[in-house]
């Protein structure tokens, strides 16, 4: 199926709907400060004026997808059934929320077939910045800077080198939380603390703009454990296109290979080019950086 | 000292020095780039590249400003010898590198007379944005947003609604990483875990950005141990006119009163305007919210 697919006109199609999409996000979030500041009751006014917002978006995205590909399978965060992948065409989309007035929000629109992310559009709309990829296309951002935006693909010395994006996350209790801040420490601590020092750690609250940045070459790696298909869909097509690599849920799946079983397991670790092939890339984080980050959560569920 | 300067005018300045600056730190970046792209040895080649456009940076602005106010003081990030604040004007100056092509960069410019910062612009050249403030002036993005961006002041319920940012800083050895991740724990923590459940954390890895994100209000607090006066004396102007307020390194110094101790005491405890005035925000800081941050790092050293 995926042959017969145009992926030039649908990437066409999906820079534009994200483009529309993110139009609908500024003009609610105006619509929502503007109703806060007239209004004494902000707080259920508020949460009530984002869901609007996040579902408005969806339903938008749905029809537009919809009315253009009819024979389209779709996935999105706001109506998710647990719906499993299937083999056909699936577009796959989430928007982050924008609750705190926090700059860094993205909507999210992959399509994936075979459970393979063969399109993908990530746009923040307040800081106008579109990634966008397409199997054999290459990522660019905002359509004319090749990804990644430091040139070529650089090796990575050492997790001492990295600057990694990582996030708390919704699941808060035990053993989650403690046994991801246990991670944290170790890849920020000092070798006294059996640490491995690196750069620093980075959160920024969409796995879809950290996924970006990896691809970006800004950040090296990302890890992840607990978010959704809808919030790595697009970003793996472009980490892909970007040279980079995106690593499944068990480190029994470090091949680097994308299935369906991947892009809906939920635990992932983005690496960018850091070799100048992606197979050579693969191989180096399985052999040089993949411990840290799977040996931990690698039994515990997200 | 204060009384005789025309803060309208030295705004003026500022604004036009940080977008100078930028222009210097996005050409040495794309120098950088290209440097690295046409070059094998690009590790020495891209640290010499960042220092070198850091100083270069440094050096235009002293430059500039002792050409137009030759009786100030200046306090620069590259070239400080533990130099101290005195009650002259004095000028104090930082930028956040590069060196990881994150584009959570920013070059940050302050005034400040008796410890008191009563000119603050932070520049981020890569997203241009414009943070920028004058005593008793108010404080804007981009010369036009009056901040906070959400309008009037809202109130924080509890830490459990609050979007705290954090940061791990150089300090990754006993006592001080442990006690720091310690706190996160708390803050993110479920209350099974003893935690306050807060809506999440942020790392973006620039104290000044940071500073302006809570004076924006897209971010409720944010918290640091061991950063310095150039990280926040343009911030801490920013933020007061935003209606925030920034506190001290102890729990004795959670007037919200503004001091050169505050300024130089590399802890600080950053919150949006969560009520009417400053002085109510301060109480109900002191009162509901500050406990968390202090009680554990009260004795630690930066």
């Amino acid at each position: 199926m995926s042959a017969q697919l145009d992926l030039d006109s649908i990437l066409e199609f999906t820079i534009n709907l994200a483009l529309e999409a993110g139009e609908l996000i500024r003009s609610g979030q105006q619509k929502r400060f503007a109703s806060e500041s007239a209004n004494e009751d902000e707080k259920v006014n508020s949460v009530d004026l984002v869901t609007e917002v996040d579902k408005a978006v969806e339903e938008f995205i749905t029809k537009k997808i919809k009315e253009t590909y009819p024979d389209h399978q779709f996935i999105g965060e706001e109506t998710f059934k647990g719906q499993k992948i299937t083999d056909e065409p699936t577009w796959i989309d989430g928007t982050t929320n924008f609750i705190h007035g926090f700059p860094m929000v993205a909507t999210s629109i992959g399509l994936a077939v075979g459970g393979v992310p063969v399109v993908g559009v990530i746009y923040n709309p307040f800081l106008d910045q579109l990634y966008s990829a397409a199997k054999g296309r290459g990522a660019y951002l905002n359509r004319k800077t090749k990804l990644p935006i430091t040139g070529k693909l650089k090796p990575l010395q050492s997790l001492g080198h990295a600057l990694i994006a990582v996030e708390y996350g919704s699941a808060r209790s035990a053993p989650q939380l403690p046994s991801k801040v246990k991670t944290f420490q170790t890849l920020a601590g000092s070798p006294e603390l059996g640490g491995k020092m690196c750069h620093s750690l980075r959160s920024m609250g969409s796995a879809a703009l950290n996924i970006a940045a990896v691809a970006s070459g800004g950040l090296d790696l990302y890890w992840e454990v607990g978010c959704w298909a809808w919030d790595v869909c697009a970003g793996i097509c472009i980490l892909q296109e970007a040279g980079g690599v995106m690593f499944g849920p068990k480190t029994s799946s470090l091949s680097g290979e994308i299935d369906g079983d991947l892009l809906t397991g939920r635990k992932y670790l983005s690496v960018r080019g850091i070799a100048p092939t992606a197979t050579e890339t693969s191989l180096q984080v399985q052999q040089r950086f993949a411990k840290e980050f799977y040996d931990t959560t690698d039994d515990i569920e997200p």
